[in-house]
């Protein structure tokens, strides 16, 4: 009797109809449908009003060993939900995030006496969707790995693309711009200056992935809360604009190991037809978890100086000592012939921490100071630093006391060369370390090729690690700052220590290779930084790196203009800013400095005034706390001229206004240090000619005038 | 000219004979002799007296990316030394040992203008031969990744060997006795109870390996001193004898990761036409460098006893609640449900103090006493346990209190279950929680698949992990004892704080599987011991253990006779030995029980009187310090008579011996637990008879008569 009633019951669900679910956003701007094929395999399609942003997109993750959710599936349960709520960040881009969106969870089960069950759980914001894969609490699914997740992306034209290759290992290319169909090797950019490649397939490329549909439509897909999961790459069908998901592997192939109850990270689309409403978007942030810290007095959003450039520069070096065969555990330190160009000396950094004293700087980065710079890269070393070991010329103690003296932090560096079990066997040292010296930031660097080897910098072992240092940071009240990471999803809302990242191509590049194109500024925030802030460090003064060392810089060269590296600190949001030249490349011009002083790394709002990816970017924030504007306006390597209208301005109120703008005769290549500043006094009623040189930009300070007061 | 001299220098050498060298062991014992082979590969080979030990054989590593050293070679450098010093261990079977060697060092360099070299280091002891490749500090090899080393041990005739399959996880196997010809998966014994098996290839087999030869020779085959390298297993060439080495890889399939100046292994081969001399070879030990400890006050050689068998006979459990979806850092310990059989409960670990500061027993073992058992095997996960967190029904502190009061020590027990990664990141903490809480020596497992995933437990990493556990835990004055471990090459002279390990195929198996044949006792000492002490936890009185649960364990039984399990404390070396019973089993036979509470765990002699590999051996020992002396005899499944003479007692000292016999009619299977006690009175001049059961035993005390005094 049960046997039979079950066979019926079988067949019913069989002979349903093809199930369908609809969803639309908030304010209706978005729809989703869900749908399960003809052969019970789940797809999805997404659309603008009457545009079509995904066609029918397939949904699947496979397990090894086992069925995987891929086909023959059936809808078991649907559920909505909706959200609208207001929350504050720590620390970021605007006071206040609002949270809105509408949901469908859809529960699919496998067939067979297991009944192994999947969830997919939609979030349609007005601004896009998010949606993951959540395996519920159920008898024969406990501990199991994901051998593959095809998650499809179908677009319905040959969009343009900004894109960079898929890589296990780097995320520091070059962008490319073509069209969807031109995506592949043709295509690709020559990095040969990056050290570790380990490309995804020929047709791979990196998210947060940015198009531009023929129908105008602005599409960024990206994910949001990686955590305990690799990071996905998608390959591209050049012929019908399909994307799939391409999961990190593990040393033995198995992209994920779980245990369920769990869930994948989110999948994130962010779709407008206005380019700034995708900078603007916090989809991906309100896709994370809130903070779990409680107590974030001691996280400070900061500006700060280093002992980086000047190696970058050739001015002075990482290592103390000419040896190229160091072993950590049995090398004299002390015993080291040094060859007197070594940055991180005592007296170099009491001079670091009296310029950042005198200008209001935070903090001070020394790189260089442990043992192990001589033989530091490419040799897949486990042992190579210890982080705890200064160099002989490296006084921390008397560091500590000047530093504390002039009311300056300074900042630990813990570079792991990619070797991370060396680096996780030592970090309760290493955190104790800084603790018993003053620190109370760090920044991490992973250059190299990963130990345990096998593993990737983007595969599930190493997500958990970054978050893992995220956690044992917060746990001592420490900020991090991580280098050659994994790139952002947003975890920086649940981690608010975890103040910036790098993971894409910063500003170093520009020191020793072909460096980044005047257009790279304007595609870095529609990709890169849609997952959370980046350290670029920009600021650089000294454009032509010949003035430094006229040998080792020949031709070398930063690929924009004086102006422009100021208006980065706006258009380029990070809590976390350096000031990247030398000390005496500000002193030399005071008056373009003053921005960098003045501009601040926390804000209240911010408007994205125009943008168009690959070309121009103009952004204007206001100050946490005062009533004070900034103003950041970037182009590629086209001139380009632009009035703006100061409506974000407060009404009524009268400002004095700073501009920092490209000389008339300023060119990134040719004349790229040519600047003129100007002041005069606006309102909310005024319109800003904008006149920015090529590969250019204006930097602007809105400052209440004084007879208005401050608010 | 400078390139015509070259070319002319490199024709000479080329057209120089092959270069052969021989060398001598001290007494003559033994001959090597190295040879360049006509394709300038190097080759060794070995003879004892007139006969052949091993046929001319390779040696040869290739290296990735490079030219190997295989072939092509030319001798440019040898160097002759010799020595003959004494040196004290500070635990172990002798209170002296000599080791005596002449050397022979031959530096051989590749074609090319690289000239990269390798020097071959042999010693040749009266005992054996140990060589080892050395890579010399050069200017064109530093970094370099081994991708195989093709050492070949060629033997002579088709010997009868005592092997295991060779796998890169585990060691547990039972044991095959076949000709050489007759290795391979058909005889290879099936052992479904073991988790993880890797096997490293059909023919491969696992060193310490034990052969006899036609003409009488018995021949060792293992490496000392293994350290930042893989383990080697060794490939059988059925037809010709011939034995050649087989690394295990890391997950990329590399084999090691070495910079030079470096070296690899000692390779040792330990020979002799009698049996008890392998046994007595002190070869690997003097391989070994000698102790890095310099305070070694603290280690002490003890017995113990510990909640551990009744969990494997099934009267309590590892595991405190029945939940099978533990996540470590979510689940809430204390609101879990006790299913009321938890064997580490206080009350049961009290008892077990109780019964150590009865007996004299230094220490007490507790296993479970952490959370994490309830899903801890078999799932490759990597945050298993936390090695903190005591179950809800152990009392930390009351138990310190209590053993201190009791003068009896705990011993802490770390099961990683593979997750290596996770046991390295938290043994700081760990250590640190054993020194808080009075613990000073500690019991690791490694129980399943490793992580870093796609490593392997004899890989170089994990070689790195267990000398790394080993320096920490002396770091801070911590004992170790790790089972599932590499196996020993006899890093204990190094390291004496590791008292001892397991990796093979240990007394447990007795418990819950098809069990340990009677002749696996008479196989180990010269298999698994060669290379160091093992944790083989004798001492199992109740023999038949349906007595502890009718139910579980219907049918199961140890394998030996009980007098057999005292033997084993003295033919079985470690300066760690468990009384491995319940205190119940012991309670019951106080007279028995005398032996285990007697038998001393540091040595200042060792005679073994006769020994033949899988069918018996008779081992007599000195106590530390005494004049006491302690016997152990064996026998495999038959039946045994023989008569010793104790020559080995001071002359003219009488003694009173207790001898621990089997019963008349015991037997392994059917009678297992009979056995007799006699007391008799004897000097150097008396005869011992022995008669042991099938799957036998006798054990002996010998204790100078009051008459005669303590010297």
């Amino acid at each position: 009797m049960n046997r039979a009633f079950l066979t019926l019951a079988a067949t019913l669900l069989a002979s349903l109809p093809t199930l369908s679910q609809r969803l639309h956003s908030p304010t209706n701007k978005l729809a989703l449908s869900f749908q399960l094929g003809p052969t019970g395999e789940p797809t999805y399609q997404l659309s603008f009003g009457s545009k079509t942003v995904l066609k029918p997109s397939r949904l699947a993750v496979l397990v090894q060993g086992q069925p995987g959710f891929e086909k023959g599936l059936t809808v078991v349960k649907t559920d909505s939900a909706q959200a609208d709520e207001t929350w504050a960040p720590v620390w970021g881009e605007v006071k206040q995030i609002r949270n809105r969106y509408k949901e469908l969870a859809v529960t699919l089960q496998q067939p067979g006496p297991e009944k192994r069950q999947l969830r997919v759980r939609f979030r349609l914001f007005d601004d896009g969707l998010g949606f993951r894969y959540e395996f519920p609490e159920q008898p024969n699914l406990k501990y199991f790995t994901v051998q593959d997740e095809r998650t499809e992306f179908n677009l319905a034209a040959d969009c343009k693309t900004f894109w960079i290759r898929g890589d296990y290992d780097t995320n520091e290319y070059l962008y490319a711009t073509t069209k969807l169909s031109e995506v592949g090797p043709k295509n690709t950019p020559s990095t040969p200056e990056i050290g570790v490649q380990v490309p995804v397939a020929p047709n791979a490329v990196q998210t947060p992935l940015m198009l531009k549909s023929p129908d105008g439509l602005y599409i960024n897909i990206h994910e949001a809360a990686l955590v305990n999961y690799p990071a996905m790459s998608l390959l591209v069908d050049n012929a019908r604009f399909d994307l799939t998901s391409q999961l990190t592997p593990d040393a033995t192939g198995a992209k994920a190991y779980l245990q369920a109850p769990c869930h994948t990270p989110w999948r994130t689309v962010v779709v407008s037809d206005k380019a700034p409403e995708v900078l603007t978007s916090k989809l991906i942030l309100n896709l994370n978890e809130p903070s779990k810290l409680q107590d974030v007095s001691w996280i400070t959003p900061q500006k700060y100086v280093g002992v980086w450039w000047e190696m970058h520069v050739n001015r002075s070096s990482w290592d103390y000592a000419k040896v190229n065969n160091i072993k950590l555990n049995q090398t004299d330190w002390q015993a080291l012939k040094p060859h007197g160009r070594h940055g991180a000396n005592t007296a170099n950094v009491k001079r670091y921490i009296d310029f950042a004293a005198k200008n209001g700087l935070q903090s001070v980065l020394v790189e260089g100071w442990n043992v192990g710079w001589e033989d530091w890269y490419g040799n897949w070393k486990e042992e190579v630093f210890d982080f705890v070991t200064p160099y002989p010329d490296f006084d921390v103690q008397e560091l500590q006391r000047y530093a504390a003296s002039k009311n300056v932090k300074l900042i630990m560096h813990h570079e792991t060369s990619g070797s991370v079990t060396n680096y996780e066997r030592r970090m309760p040292a290493a955190y104790q370390f800084m603790q018993d010296h003053g620190y109370d930031a760090v920044k991490t660097g992973y250059v190299g090729r990963i130990i345990p080897r096998g593993e990737h910098h983007d595969g599930q072992w190493m997500s958990n690690h970054f978050v893992r240092a995220a956690e044992q940071t917060a746990a001592r009240r420490i900020m991090i700052n991580m280098h050659e990471s994994i790139r952002p999803t947003g975890l920086h809302r649940t981690y608010p220590n975890w103040l910036a990242n790098e993971a894409a191509r910063g500003n170093e590049f520009n020191a020793w290779s072909q460096g980044n194109p005047p257009e790279h500024e304007t595609i870095l925030p529609f990709t890169r930084l849609m997952g959370g802030p980046m350290d670029y460090t920009p600021g650089i003064f000294q454009i032509k790196l010949e003035h430094w060392n006229p040998t080792a810089n020949k031709g070398r060269q930063v690929h924009t203009t004086l102006a422009k590296q100021l208006a980065l600190y706006v258009t380029m949001y990070s809590p976390l800013q350096m000031a990247a030249d030398l000390p005496e490349a500000y002193e030399q011009r005071p008056d373009a400095f003053q921005f960098i002083k003045d501009v601040p790394v926390d804000w209240d709002d911010t408007q994205v005034l125009e943008a168009e990816p690959g070309d121009y970017i103009t952004t204007a924030r206001k100050a946490k706390g005062k009533d004070e504007w900034y103003l950041g306006a970037i182009t590629d390597e086209q001139a380009r001229q632009s009035r703006v209208p100061l409506t974000f301005l407060t009404p009524g109120q009268k400002y004095v206004a700073t501009v920092y703008a490209d000389g008339k005769t300023a060119d990134w290549e040719k004349n790229p240090m040519s600047y003129q500043i100007r002041r005069m006094t606006v309102d909310s009623k005024s319109v800003l000619k904008l006149q920015l040189a090529p590969g250019g930009g204006t930097a602007v300070s809105f400052k209440p005038t004084k007879a208005a007061g401050f608010r």
